[in-house]
């Protein structure tokens, strides 16, 4: 499969993702990233075209990228933000959405704290016969697929294996932190471990999911492993994924205190020194600084590859909507 | 009249607005509503030009409409939002306009909570002999020229007749809602009245204009009928706008509960048997699902017109902001 | 010197600007002047580049001013305003920072409450070798360089001098208001003392910096000279340049009122009869009529340069841009 071949629509769940996608996925980000190192960062690919991005959910770092993203494909882009929406005043999410496909949007990038938006909105646009993409940027506890993807093309840029098919086949990847309710975690098992990974989940046991009636410690599910002990999920670990730790988790009593979530789940130095050596750290951003991770540690290139994150994002957005854009042609 | 002979540098009331004026602003936007359905939805007509939305007054729809219009025509756009904006630094309304004069605004989109606030503007524009044009996107319960073009672009779109001029004569428009504090029916009477129709205004005694000492229900003022009997404006009625209502009228005691008003004023499947078969509707937007309309009806695609409304607004901004950019050169 | 030999990276302070860069500067900003003038005012120079506006603390003026200039210099703009910011979310500035560089910005451009803040996000920039320019668009009470070279510019425009190497000696000029707060005043006293001019500042005691163990009215500093007394210094002035006044001033105590402050510092036409004939009146905005200008001056075309201010912003800001992004090729 190649790109002029992609045929999906929207993109709102990894779920069903298939290994042909992710490889044209990859291989596509790999050639923007190119266009990323020269002097004029831009392509001609979508101009004239509408991107719309309506971010219900207040987000900073995903916005820009995707706003940069179509922005260097030349598209035009309409932003929608919380709290100055039409929303407060009683329109339905369906409504507003058919408000921006009437303007002329070709594609929607949805953010929303409930989970389903996205895919109840690319439902009605398929119904309407519109043409138009949704593009989950984020919704609720369920999934944030372009998320993932940009994890997973950051880690085939510095593994740089021969073939995306498999890349990932035999090595540990450990995630920390709220799995239960990361939709971050979520997207990344789906990716991870079709590319081959065994994926490792450790988390304080109020914050790890109710899969099996009982789990005990290294619990495994398939390719999953689930761990209430971080020692055992980063013993021998290739690659550690930490998630961000929602303040709210706190007051919901989920959570002791930050304090004592970095004591027991924190990654410092020597929790690295479990894992394989030459060992990589994630983290989705925006990081909390002595809670997920140890300012020690952030500040040592030789573990971090959350930079790298970023400059992944627009790559694998540029992707994601370039893929889109052109399946409509 | 052709585009080429249009003289009217700001756009404030269509108290003034003269047939020909309506013919070409039509043809205009039929013309650029070409443009949209095509690929690529761009044009160069205002590059390098500078257009400034200044909305006073916090607007997610008519705002992304201008700003859209305005990428359209390839002109740069600058955004003024209320609560962000030097306003609350104790700036008056004419020193800001002043300052986006001389950062070289060609252009100044205003929406204002404040009756009258474009034409103070437009006054000292033209007083400093600056050649800015000023566009009223809405300023208190005064106008909405846009709006009202926008509406008019839509029936004659949908109703297709061999020529723009006197294009509604034969046609009964029933307008239901908050006339009393309404721009949108305010500049909408205008424009309707302009083309030939009827225009039969139902609301709430309280909610309808006190043009007249003795008002009684179908009282007629021209070609204006006023009516607190819903039916008897709905009578035979080819077309059926609806006006948002603004929760801030029940606080007001202008109203008894949103429930009661869709009771007495609401669009329904049933009041609409009471018009001419193959009538429709409109709404400005956003709709108050349950209160100006039924859910029912807003889904029925038989009826509504609304999206074309929408689809309408960009082509009939782009329409104004060229036709007022050509005539500077 | 001409542009080609520019070799400042980041634009943080007025302290160390030599004659040489502030000649470049002025020459620069005048040829983009003269682009402004056209109908398409827009230029490639820095087409495919990505310029970061990061407003850590709020407004409007400054950023339109650096967002038109970037568009007209073809570049790419992402905004990050406060409230909305990651900030929020515990992550440092020097992480927010770090996000913009991996997501490709070519030049941030910062304004933070807190003095410093560009200057330590320019460091560690060089430290990662990072190549991105920082300019300071304003830190706490520090510096505001490009305010004071629009008013430098401002100033050059106006007086057309042959070259302008020193083209203020001879110039007595006033600062009014509250130096003490002022990052306005203090980079304004670098530029214009450079320039040549004899510089006074004006002020209530409690808002006059504390140079000096013991200063009296008219003491002298160098190019210097401080007065409490507001006759004195306008007396025979060229040029009389005002602050904006912070209403928080009042809060600490340190004005008695702002009706107060107006009778004993507000320019009036009366204390104009102080200065030279033909004295000009700048002011960086946003104005409070009635409080450092009256409106009778304010709309008095005779003494104010300030919408020629505003202008220069534009121009001068495309000129930083541009001999930064320059000196990067």
């Amino acid at each position: 499969m190649n790109q002029t071949s992609w045929t999906r629509c929207h993109i709102l769940s990894l779920a069903d993702f298939v290994p042909a996608e992710y490889d044209t996925l990859l291989q596509t980000a790999a050639s923007f990233r190119e266009v990323l190192s020269r002097r004029t960062k831009k392509v001609p690919a979508l101009q004239g075209q509408v991107i719309a991005n309506l971010f219900f959910e207040p987000s900073t770092r995903t916005r820009s990228s995707f706003e940069l993203a179509a922005k260097r494909l030349s598209a035009d882009t309409l932003n929608l933000s919380a709290g100055t929406s039409s929303l407060s005043k009683g329109e339905t999410i369906l409504d507003t959405a058919k408000t921006y496909l009437a303007m002329g949007a070709d594609i929607m990038v949805i953010r929303h704290q409930q989970a389903g938006v996205p895919q109840t909105v690319a439902t009605e646009m398929d119904r309407l016969a519109s043409g138009v993409s949704i593009l989950n940027a984020g919704d609720g506890q369920h999934e944030h697929p372009s998320q993932a993807l940009l994890d997973l093309f950051t880690l085939y840029s510095f593994l740089e294996p021969n073939s995306p098919s498999g890349f990932l086949q035999g090595t540990k990847i450990a995630i920390v932190g709220d799995i239960l309710h990361s939709r971050v975690a979520r997207s990344n098992i789906y990716s991870l471990t079709s590319m081959g990974a065994e994926v490792h989940l450790a988390a304080p046991s109020t914050l790890l999911p109710k899969l099996l009636a009982h789990i005990t410690d290294g619990t495994r599910v398939g390719k999953l492993f689930l761990h209430w002990d971080i020692e055992s999920a980063l013993q021998d670990a290739d690659l550690v994924m930490t998630l961000r730790l929602q303040s709210e988790r706190m007051s919901q009593h989920l959570l002791p205190s930050l304090r004592e979530y970095h004591q027991y789940y924190g990654i410092t130095r020597d929790r690295l020194k479990l894992c394989q050596p030459g060992v990589k750290l994630l983290h989705p951003g925006p990081v909390n600084r002595g809670v997920e991770i140890s300012s020690e540690v952030m500040d040592d290139p030789q573990f971090s590859l959350i930079s790298q994150q970023v400059t992944s994002g627009v790559a694998v957005r540029m992707a994601l909507l370039y893929l889109i854009g052109s399946s409509k042609v």
